[in-house]
C-alpha cells in the first residue's frame, strides 16, 4: 500500500508568556491522522523564541512550575548577554527554545497519536508578546 | 519499491533513578531493522517523568555524572515549586524530561542504526520509583 | 506515487568551540531536497560532544551569547564530575550535547526546508578541539 503524507500549517492565536496545552488544536488541525494505521506526526514551530515540548496534561500547576523553573535557569536581562537590543526577554527566549526544542515527533497508531495517558503537547511561549505562532504539521504513514 | 513500516511496544523493567544504557534492548525489540536499506527509527517514551537521550556508551562514570549534573540543575524539593503533591522528585522529573526530551530519531543504513562509535541510547529514569517504562518504536524506510 | 528516500554523509571541517551556522552546508549536501513536494529532513550528528539546534540566523551576538550561557550552565571542570580523564571540557560537552540534542527533524515543502524566516541550523561544537564532525542526512517524502 502506498504511503500517505499530509502537511498543513496552523496559526496559533497569541498567548501570554508561559506554557500552554495545545494537544487538541494540533489534533483538530490534521483530521487525516485518522486515516493512518501506523505512522508518525511531526510538529514544528517556525520561531526561535517559542518551543514545543511534551509534558503533564492534567495539572495547571505543572505548567506554572515550568515557567518558574525556566525563568530562574535563564534569567531575563542577565548581565553577560550581548544581544540585548530586542529586550530583556529576547535572548533568554532563544536559549530556552534551544533547551526545549522546536519540534516534536510523535508515534501514530490506529488513527490516533500514541501518547501516554499523561502526555500533552505544550506550546512554550517564551516572549512577553510573542504574537501568533506558526506551526507546520507533517504526518506520514501506512493507510488503514 | 514500496516503503516498509514497523511498529512495536517495549516494556522496560523498572530501573533505579539514574541514566541507563538501553541500546541493545531497543535493537533486539525491532529485528526488522535489518530489512531496511535506508530509513529512520523513532524511539518514544510514553511518560512525563522519564526521558531518552543519546550519549557516551562506554564509561559508567559519564552516566553517574549525568545524574549529578541534573540533580544539581533541577533540585528535588526546590522551594518555588507549587506542584508538590506527588513528592519532591516529581516536579524535577517533569522538568528534566523536558530538558532531555521524550523521543529520539535515529538514522538507519544497511540494516543497522547509523550511530557514531560512542553513541548509545540512555533511558533517563528521573523518579525514585518510576516502575516499568513503556516505549513505542516506529521504524520506516526502503527495503534492502 | 512512490516515496523518495535520500541519505548522505557530510564531514564538517573542524571548528572552534562555539555555535556555528551550517544551514547552507546542509542544504548543499542534499540537492535532492528540491525533488520533494512534501517531506522531512533528518539531520544527525554522530558524536556525543557536539550537538545540533535551530536558532536565530542573523546576529552573530546571539551565537556568542549561547556560548556564554552554556559555559555558565555547565562549567568546565566542575568539582563534582568523576569523568575527568579526557579533560575539563569533556564531561560538560556530553551534558550540553544532551541538553541541545543530537538531531533535528525539519519539514520540507515544495522542494525546500520549511523553516521560519529567522531559523538557521547551528552546529554546537562543545569541545576545544572537536576535529571534523560527521553528519548523516536522511530526507524522505513525496516527489513533486
Amino acid at each position: 500500500m502506498s504511503p500517505l503524507w499530509f502537511q498543513t500549517e496552523v496559526t496559533l492565536r497569541p498567548r501570554p508568556r508561559g506554557f500552554h496545552l495545545i494537544t487538541r488544536e494540533v489534533q483538530e488541525a490534521l483530521p487525516e491522522l485518522s486515516r493512518l494505521e501506523v505512522g508518525v506526526l511531526h510538529v514544528f514551530v517556525q520561531h526561535t523564541s517559542a518551543a514545543l515540548t511534551l509534558n503533564e496534561n492534567a495539572s495547571p500547576d505543572v505548567r506554572r512550575d515550568f515557567a518558574r523553573y525556566f525563568d530562574r535557569a535563564v534569567p531575563d536581562g542577565a548581565a553577560y548577554f550581548e544581544h540585548t537590543l530586542e529586550g530583556p526577554d529576547d535572548m533568554p527566549a532563544h536559549i530556552k527554545a534551544a533547551l526545549l526544542g522546536s519540534s516534536l515527533t510523535l508515534p501514530v497508531r490506529a488513527g490516533r497519536l500514541a501518547l501516554g495517558t499523561w502526555q500533552g503537547i505544550y506550546l512554550c511561549e517564551l516572549r512577553e508578546r510573542g504574537g501568533p505562532r506558526q506551526l507546520v504539521l507533517t504526518a506520514q504513514g501506512q493507510g488503514r
